[in-house]
């Protein structure tokens, strides 16, 4: 009788594995530090939480309402590129800031980190390249191992406020194997926002190099100084130009799901729209919130604006006023970085949670070596999500200024 | 000066391509008739649906309430794992059908779709093969496409019911890139519920040859004789066995997009949480829809399922009356296979939306070729999905009797 094992020759064995792209995912640098959140909630420290980029602000009322009123029977798939009536509302979307595509241009995502996936796997191959201005938004990199897909980062610098390195950088890291490079608008992590000429210049380079240009906009109305340049703004690039869009952000509807990705080429349309059509549909309730807030008054984002840019002054004032601390003003989004005094960001926002307190309060930050692709970048920056009202944050900046005087790390 | 063209070799040049990747992924076979069914719309033509999965019962007016009820100001994040408190509950789901699992063991998802893609990135590598018994759902080509992963296919017959093939047939597929066997139970699209004992025979090959299970249960409660045997009821194999699930087809709610990724094996849920981190959390709204759903009373399920049942019954016995028509019955699901006298299931699918009525009707149904991993097979079958009360289904069965009659295709 044969024996089942893998000592028997007959029988093919190995180990059950996890594969070398589960093992290679990124866990999120930024969850890393909530097990010492948690502990120093224990030990009743109240936290606040500059680390991520959930806004306080409320959803406004007429988009949680437009779920809570809808009266359908039977909680149905959508089509595979959302709702026909949500597409066309965001048409109207997207004429109101300049971009100007039909809702067949349009497949609506689950969030725009299904945007994200879906280009990396339409437009790139294992192997291939992409370009992405460092610091940058941590889950790329998690969507490139998804994809198989190779992150090579040009380093933008706080001194220089986060600006686009000069063009020359990015030239320099052309290869064969590029397809594709990222920019984030405004940005996320530094809060810059990308000058128009700066983006003629990325316009420039891919249309040499025949690149995608793959746009994350998904803080386009938060720029406080003008309005923000988009991708699809530019000229003579719309095969190359795909925007990855998400509401959560936008309106505060991070738990919706909701996102957008939007082209002018139909071929990438065509491909995107295969990934669409194999997971049948984006969420149904989260689609109706979505299309409601389209029809938002225009002065929506005034307040939120004015409420955003309060806080960013507080923040960039109070850092700039500590010794040894240099944070540029950032032009939009909510987050700001900051270089501090210190050896290590890691350790420091640990220490914070773990050793750290002003009457009774500590905050959380995010280091920001999680956010450069080279090695050993960040180690003296932070970034601030200043999500959390003004009050609030009087008292984180109080906890930083006074952290920053105790820190045994300090340099 | 120089001149920035594809003619220049300072250049790199190439052109803007689609990859491989978005190239080789499916089109939805499902979806390809809608064109044509959309013609015969337009022609006045009534078309019964019987080609998708698309339930017509209602979703429990205490699921959708839960999410109309809702009173949060600020749609936010879930945890990546999905919320705690649905977590929680869902252990108590599974336990009433004998899965024992604990909060840790459940990442919720988007969709049951998202369990499939999270169980082939972490545990296979491109290249890497999955075996699957075919006629199978036909989206795992897309999420083997969108991972890299070959599926090789193993046969099962209609003269058989569809029941499981040989084990023999499955060992002689295997290799050393072989990883999984994926199993749909009950199965779409052949309605085939796998018995105790094939279950059991999947158990001990995925022992001996280290395999990992996916066990796709989308549509557990409707079995029409007796339990389902859950993969998860199998000894032995705690580190072998995911569960892929979904609240789509339990509760008809298909556009919550609401699934589990649900195993005992830690390294496992360590990978897939890291995908879930990087695209930051499943849906709020219908996470909430979700929760409420497991507090449905014990004997939801009862009357739903004796709807299809009859719905089965039916379907079934209608076929079988027609001329050379065969159906098997199936144990399971809400889709019957069947195998007609034509020439070209294809054809013939297209021919019932462009050629056909009675009485101004005609049907929709899914040709069996896209179902089948080998080519050539299914051009004798197709799949009914009877998700339609019974006064449309007689009508449906009366205009397919009447079409095989007509069609010049039949054999």
């Amino acid at each position: 009788m044969a024996v089942f094992s893998c000592d028997n020759p007959t029988y093919l064995c190995r180990m059950l594995t996890i594969s070398q792209r589960g093992l290679a995912m990124p866990a999120s640098p930024i969850r890393k530090l909530v097990p010492f959140a948690e502990q120093a909630k224990k030990k009743g420290t109240h936290v606040f939480h500059l680390n991520i980029g959930q806004p306080d602000i409320e959803t406004p009322a007429a988009v949680l309402n437009a779920v809570r009123n809808s009266d359908f029977k039977v909680l149905e798939y959508s089509h595979s590129a959302g709702n026909e009536s949500y597409r066309k509302k965001l048409v109207g979307y997207y004429a109101s800031v300049g971009i100007h595509v039909t809702p067949q241009q349009i497949i609506i995502t689950t969030g725009g980190s299904e945007a994200i996936l879906f280009g990396f796997m339409s437009c790139l191959d294992p192997g291939d390249e992409v370009i992405i201005p460092e610091p940058f938004y941590a889950n790329y990199n998690g969507f490139a191992v998804a994809a198989g897909v190779n992150v090579v980062p040009v380093t933008s610098f706080i001194k220089d406020g986060f600006a686009l390195p000069p063009i020359e950088a990015f030239r320099e890291k052309i290869t064969s194997k590029t397809k594709a490079i990222v920019i984030c608008n405004p940005n996320n992590p530094t809060g810059y926002a990308y000058t128009k000429a700066e983006m003629e210049a990325l316009g420039k380079i891919i249309k040499e190099h025949n690149l995608y240009l793959f746009a994350d906009e998904a803080y386009r109305e938060f720029t406080y100084d003008g309005n923000q340049f988009s991708a699809m703004h530019l000229q003579d690039v719309d095969d190359h130009v795909i925007l990855m869009d998400t509401i959560s952000k936008r309106y505060s509807a991070c738990g919706g799901r909701i996102g957008a990705f939007v082209t002018k080429n139909q071929q990438v349309l065509d491909a995107a729209m295969k990934f669409a059509q194999a997971r049948l549909s984006p969420p149904s309730f989260a689609q109706i919130a979505g299309e409601a807030a389209c029809d938002l008054p225009a002065n929506y984002f005034e307040t939120t604006k004015a409420e955003y840019q309060k806080r960013r002054d507080l923040v960039v004032r109070r850092l700039n006023a500590m010794e040894g601390v240099f944070c540029p003003n950032p032009g939009g989004a909510f987050y700001a970085m900051a270089s501090l005094p210190i050896d290590d960001s890691d350790k420091f926002c640990q220490w914070l949670l773990e050793s750290f307190s002003l009457n009774g309060s500590t905050i959380m930050l995010a280091p920001a070596t999680g956010f450069y692709g080279t090695a050993g970048l960040g180690k003296q920056e932070v970034r601030l999500a200043y999500v959390l009202n003004t009050g609030d944050l009087e008292k984180a900046m109080d906890c930083l200024e006074q952290a920053l005087k105790e820190y045994p790390g300090k340099v």
